[in-house]
């Protein structure tokens, strides 16, 4: 199989490139440092590689316009949210210029009786939600940071209540993309359903602006449940604690919610966030309903919870215990941090089917242990997702080598067990070394042919999959 | 843009691949005509241009076989589940070798705690149901027809129950393919989210065996209710009956099915089905959960059923009435049919955003009326979708020609509505004609360029999608 080209622009190319930019954007187009440093990666540990020049795009017209300028000459071009995907997507290894999106920031249509809305690539996930807050629905897919819904689209983000309502490959409608030539397409619609043409929608969700530049995106959204109710159940281990969401899910309790902290991580957490839990694994859950009907899974989940070792279930449907609780759970990240304040974290993410994930964790923190690290675990366990906050002192280089390689062997482990080497957070450069291991050289030289007959110059974010 | 190539098998080479396989295949190949004929199009009153040849295949590694000898020679094959399809996919307008996948009949695996399954393509729908009932799960789409997995993989199935548990997009985990040069891959896995690489497998469900032949599919199951209570009513109006699901399903009630039959549905289904009821606008419901759940649900739809015009909302969880309502609405098209005894049936269906459904609806009824045709319709109308069974007189030209002429114009009317022109029953033969008018150029291009990129030589069910 041939490998993806990646580009050869000249360097006479690139300036005229650089040109034609700086004349038609004036001053949204930059190459000032500090800027491109701010578009190349920097929010864990790989190194930020600065793309050559920024142009902050208002329109899909001009996405367009942008990618016609680069494709003339074969210059790179790589998407920008908001800069908070975590495994290098937005690097650029063969220079070339980042198209930031945030100025496509228009809620285009909100179709409260269809429950979907159509947004620009820029639209954070709080601004929409903020804008629909009178409409009586939201949109649910919550990663944690106030990412971009283009970016959240392109990496194929999910989160906290994935397990309830779905990734964005289950809450994108359609599209709007600009391809490799500067050619606008739609894909999708805005019915609930169709069985007509090859699912574009989802080719591009997910495939981390390789494939073309989604500009415009139709979401699904949800009515705001009538209750929300939320608690925290400490268990005597992680076996029980997954053995008790296994339980959950078969019983069809359909939680919005079900997230697992190890006694480290909870630790962390009692720490930062000035609660008091038992420092033991811990099963923090969310409950969407009418009001009976969350009183009755609340009951149905702590009767399932004691049975395996779980401790007092305890929750509340006040607004402000839960606020302080999900707080809590989104500060996770920075609680671990917290503990060794100058250290990096390696932040890394894997999922396997439920069954094997009492499995993978525990032989995660064995590891952990072994390798004399320190890494909180938390996890969407509903979904089987779990995530390391992997604490390494960067001036110690063989802690860094024991982190990376540890990394390495949670990968492995996870597609071992039928999983994958990323749940959520995505391949970008972190984790494209794992992506035939997964998928089979097979699949991945299909997706190499699929990449050549979209973007056959390989001018989109190059250096990314399929590799 | 190139069109997508088809097949240009010489005869020589036609000859060739018949023997090949006759010796390998013994009397699992065939070319009798009476089995030929059954493995083109048969449910409807597209024309039936059936296969120069047939092979009953056991394994993917058969097909796989079967592929590489047709591929030898650029002789088409054409997957065959169980032949239930609407829109001629299994028609050989290309001739060529139909691979009959009803001997990959094995449930692979069954794991319980994941809630997934694996099986062959040639599985259907209730041999899968009927081997999971000791489990407490169940595999919820439901299209009518004792589909195949595969089959309903090909065309991205849904049905009934799709507005609670989605449709063959959402339900698919994992698939086997067999690549056009024979290459066996997988895509997805076990994992229940991943963001790791390009969807392949949403790409091949839905590709109507035009990309790849699938031969295996892992699925996602759900557990069976505690509780499911089914109930009837009456509405004024069509506009009545649209907006009371609108608002069911902005309430969050999580029906999970609820269908819209209109007055000639319903009086078609008193007569067949031996039942009485009022024949006006109806909707069927069937709800899901907890005792307590399934009855705050109910005494909720009736609330909302009777701001807009509905009647008495009766509902029952007793198990032979739920199967009395349900056997009613799948016999809705033999219901039809039983009209007009010797005429044929002209199915079609399409789809449209929730809040056009009274419209795309109403228009539909009244240009039944104005082409002088007689068509009940019935619809899965908590997606938007809905289907006619528009009866016509063979022997009448003319008012075949009206009914053609009426089905198009249904297709034009969902897309312009924002909608689709097949919510399930997928494009084949039948809708090519309005792909364009629903995707546009560049995103039908687009699939082009993927199939030419998997299928170079078009030996994959040629003359299907993307035309």
């Amino acid at each position: 199989m041939d490998q993806v080209k990646t580009t050869a622009a000249s360097a006479d190319g690139r300036d005229q490139v650089f040109a034609a930019l700086a004349e038609r954007f004036q001053d949204r187009f930059t190459r000032s440092e500090a800027v491109r440093r701010q578009h190349g990666h920097t929010t864990t540990s790989i190194a930020n590689q600065p793309p050559e020049a920024v142009v902050f795009a208002r329109s899909t017209q001009e996405v367009s316009e942008i990618v016609r300028i680069c494709a003339s000459q074969n210059v790179p071009v790589i998407p920008f949210g908001t800069g908070s995907s975590l495994e290098g997507h937005l690097n650029a290894p063969f220079g070339g210029v980042s198209i930031d999106l945030s100025g496509l920031d228009q809620i285009v249509a909100v179709n409260v009786e269809d429950q979907d809305c159509t947004v620009g690539a820029g639209v954070t996930r709080k601004t929409l939600n903020a804008h629909l807050r009178d409409t009586g629905l939201f949109f649910p897919v919550d990663p944690g940071a106030d990412a971009s819904i283009g970016g959240m689209t392109g990496t194929r983000a999910s989160g906290t209540n994935a397990v309830r309502y779905g990734t964005m490959k289950d809450n994108v409608l359609g599209l709007t993309v600009v391809l490799a030539d500067g050619e606008i397409i739609k894909t999708g619609g805005r019915a609930r359903k169709s069985s007509t043409g090859y699912d574009l929608t989802r080719l591009f969700v997910g495939s981390e602006g390789t494939l073309g530049i989604v500009t415009e995106i139709t979401l699904k959204l949800h009515g705001i449940p009538e209750e929300i109710a939320a608690g925290v159940c400490p268990f005597d281990s992680i076996e029980g604690a997954c053995q008790a969401v296994i339980a959950t899910i078969q019983c069809g309790i359909p939680v919005a919610r079900i997230e697992l902290l190890d006694a480290p991580q909870v630790a962390a957490c009692n720490a930062y966030s000035k609660l008091e839990l038992t420092e033991t694994p811990t099963l923090f859950i969310e409950l969407h309903g009418t009001k009976a009907y969350v009183e009755e899974q609340a009951e149905l989940f702590g009767a399932i919870a004691s049975e395996y070792g779980g401790g007092d279930f305890s929750w509340s449907t006040r607004p402000e215990e839960r606020t302080k609780l999900w707080q809590a759970r989104h500060d996770a990240y920075w609680a671990a941090q917290a503990l060794k304040p100058g250290w990096e974290v390696l932040s890394t993410d894997a999922c396997v089917p439920i069954s094997r994930l009492a499995d993978c964790v525990t032989a995660t923190a064995e590891d952990i242990v072994a390798s004399n690290l320190l890494a909180p675990i938390v996890g969407h366990v509903g979904d089987g997702n779990f995530h390391l906050s992997l604490l390494v002192n960067p001036e110690d280089a063989g802690m860094v080598e024991r982190g990376k390689a540890l990394v390495s062997r949670i990968a492995h482990r996870a597609i071992e067990m039928g999983g994958t080497c990323s749940g959520e957070h995505g391949i970008g450069q972190g984790k494209l070394k794992y992506l035939e291991h997964e998928h089979g050289k097979g699949a991945v030289d299909l997706m190499r042919r699929i990449k050549m007959a979209i973007d056959p110059a390989g001018i989109m974010n190059p250096g990314k999959m399929p590799g």
